[in-house]
């Protein structure tokens, strides 16, 4: 198998170096929610300090009553001996790949980790394009002849991934194109995976949500955590929700889970366990939350459709995906890496390249994470967070600024002959 | 690739049931080390609730730093840039199979983990027999053979583990022997992966240790953590140091530690790295710890010698490993699950069986953990500690007794036909 150094963690440590060397470098790379723990949920951890067992490793049990609880009220009666805890829903996809076994089919573009994790568990990923407009899903269209024809080749394919809402675009597949999937997954027999982290911070509460679970419960398999509706990615919790009577698969992810991590720290466990019951000071931080990632990822995203990018409107989340390939001529890159790294140079604009998403290498479409504008200090972080208008703010206004700046420099850039082929993404280190 | 759910958890979930629902049984069958978390770490860990984010793969620069002045201290001059912590020495012993690639030779008795991780890998592992009275080492008579044949067969065999002290023995490999295993991983090209999370709790501290990497630092990784020494198995902090010069691996690690799991939890790492600098506090919670495991270990060993067994007197941890296959007619059982079960059923002894730690199933040889021992109650676990005679403290002897007694009664029974073919190990739940 390959062991490839993630385009994540090279793109961004390069940054982060720039930045400490005093580079002027705005930084949209990085998938963090760039906000405050919530003083509930320390408390929560504080107040479960003492607790150092091992514990079962499907997690807590009122952790897990407490997750059922959370999908119950978005429609979805859970049995708690049916939810399973890890320490991030990171290594939860990671084991569920391995305890389902065989292929899986991806959209493309889509997570960085997903392909890679396949990879590592010894397993192929069919990458499928999303539909025209819509990200996180694999083309209805298109998934049938994948899948038929891997098979013909000899290849097991036993499960099939969407994102509800999207990393990298930011969108939301339509509830059509996920009944269609749901139709398709029991014709050719494939578990769903629906990994829904950013479901909680779609901008418009009312948007018609329709996760495969709700139709097909039978074969959907949901992942979630508190990385990004508060913020907990460095306390490492996720959880997922397995199909209705999936005991099976639940004994085989219990397998693979306690030779491989365990169970999450406990003392976050009961924090976690706090915040699936959703308490109103919770529920509010995330609707703060859901707020501040809409009006920033809005405002940068205008900033990219005015520059002539092609880019769908984000719907979720804190990213969203331009295509400035129209430049690829004027600005002499062949390649999206090349790009990037022109970005970063002459710039001051760190992004990640869309091949790093499974995308072509060839088409200059770039991942954009707006959530490390909110500030540097927690000060600044919370002001944003409680601001009406938080793009107004100071330090938001001017990286939204050098964002423009550099956006119409990129524009109006002389012809190059070819720019310098300096690659951000590392090559790959193979191991056997 | 097989995922079976581990001997220990359905063990241990099984003694666990039969516990609640009031049965009279001594749960000798978990690895924890059944104390309480030291104040000071919590404090640590309070002070550090506000840290939510990612933070770096190879964990914070603070705690790598502390991991490399513990392993100067042991006379093992160690670049921080070459310590990776996970969450778990678990996580990082499977992402260091990985990492590295091909196939493991392993002492057989060894932790039922390092074998299930191979599967998972998709690696195979070669169980190589400890040396007589020799336990955590492949015995260096049989490594060159095993591995030459493995290889004659065409498979790629990578590396070779020690655990100094053992699990599940509780001996420590001899100096000569571990000088042996270094000339023969020079000849083989293996690296050394040498897990040393029970060093801290070697009863004697003037015994004779010798880590490979004293004398083979360019091809060791050292694997520890304070799940064991500091009783911290809830909080999962592991760390590893790799071999001098390991920077190729150190990529590899960290490509797969950031698709898998990211980080350990954020706090938690700063408790570790206060913990790494052995402030007296802790080095004293250490020594006691070491006192008692060793005193209820030595009072459980002996009861086993006495009642005919054969073990070797353990020298570390809280585990031993005594052989009772001469009872094997007399009981008429066939294999060690069944000897367990009856163990269980009829003596109210949980153990686990050799079996699962590698070991010839028709032997009737058992893992025997003492540190759930100490008490059920915080109060009774830090009178355990303090004490200078633990051992008589009527919660422990009461326990020594009912082994004694079940002991007595197993060795003294009337010889049996057959017993009743109950396994406590479930069947493997086969996936692709």
């Amino acid at each position: 198998m390959n062991v490839t150094l993630s385009a994540t963690l090279a793109a961004n440590e390069d940054i982060d170096r720039r930045r400490r060397a005093g580079e002027r470098v705005i930084h949209l790379a990085f998938g963090e929610a760039g906000l405050p723990v919530h003083p509930a949920l320390r408390r929560r951890l504080i107040a479960a300090s003492e607790r150092n067992g091992y514990g079962p490793v499907a997690g807590a049990p009122d952790l897990r009553v407490a997750a059922a609880g959370y999908w119950e009220r978005r429609g979805l009666a859970t049995d708690p001996d049916l939810v399973i805890c890890g320490p991030g829903s990171k290594p939860l996809l990671y084991g569920l790949q391995l305890a389902i076994g065989g292929d899986i089919v991806l959209p493309m573009p889509s997570w960085v980790s997903y392909a890679a994790q396949a990879d590592l568990a010894g397993a192929r990923s069919l990458l499928v394009p999303t539909p025209p407009g819509e990200g996180g899903a694999p083309d209805p269209d298109l998934v049938r002849s994948a899948v038929l024809h891997a098979r013909g080749q000899g290849r097991e394919v036993s499960s099939l991934l969407v994102t509800l809402p999207d990393n990298p675009t930011g969108t939301l597949a339509r509830p059509q194109t996920i009944r269609r999937l749901v139709e398709l997954a029991r014709e050719l027999d494939l578990v769903i995976i629906s990994d829904e982290i950013y479901r909680d911070l779609v901008h418009d509460p009312a948007a018609d949500y329709l996760s495969p679970a709700d139709i097909a419960p039978e074969r959907t398999v949901i992942t979630t955590g508190l990385s990004k509706s508060l913020a907990l990615g460095g306390w490492r919790i996720g959880v997922a929700r397995l199909p209705d009577a999936g005991y099976a698969l639940r004994e085989r992810m219990l397998a693979v889970a306690s030779e491989i991590w365990s169970s999450p720290a406990a003392p976050v466990q009961q924090a976690a366990a706090y915040a699936f019951t959703e308490p109103d000071e919770l529920v509010e931080r995330v609707a703060d939350s859901r707020s501040l990632h809409g009006a920033v990822l809005r405002a940068v995203w205008s900033r990219f459709a005015e520059a002539g990018a092609k880019v769908a409107e984000p719907q979720g989340g804190f990213y969203c995906y331009p295509d400035l390939t129209h430049l690829r001529d004027r600005l002499g890159v062949s390649t999206v890496q090349d790009f990037c790294a022109l970005l970063l140079d002459r710039h001051g604009i760190g992004v990640l390249p869309g091949h790093a998403f499974g995308d072509d290498p060839g088409a200059l479409r770039v991942r954009v994470a707006t959530s490390l504008l909110y500030g540097e200090t927690t000060e600044q972080r919370l002001a944003a967070l409680r601001s009406p208008d938080p793009v107004s703010l100071p330090w938001i206004a001017a990286a939204l600024d050098h964002l423009s700046e550099g956006l119409r420099d990129l524009s109006t850039a002389p012809r190059q002959q070819a720019s310098r082929a300096r690659v951000l993404v590392p090559a790959a280190a193979a191991a056997s």
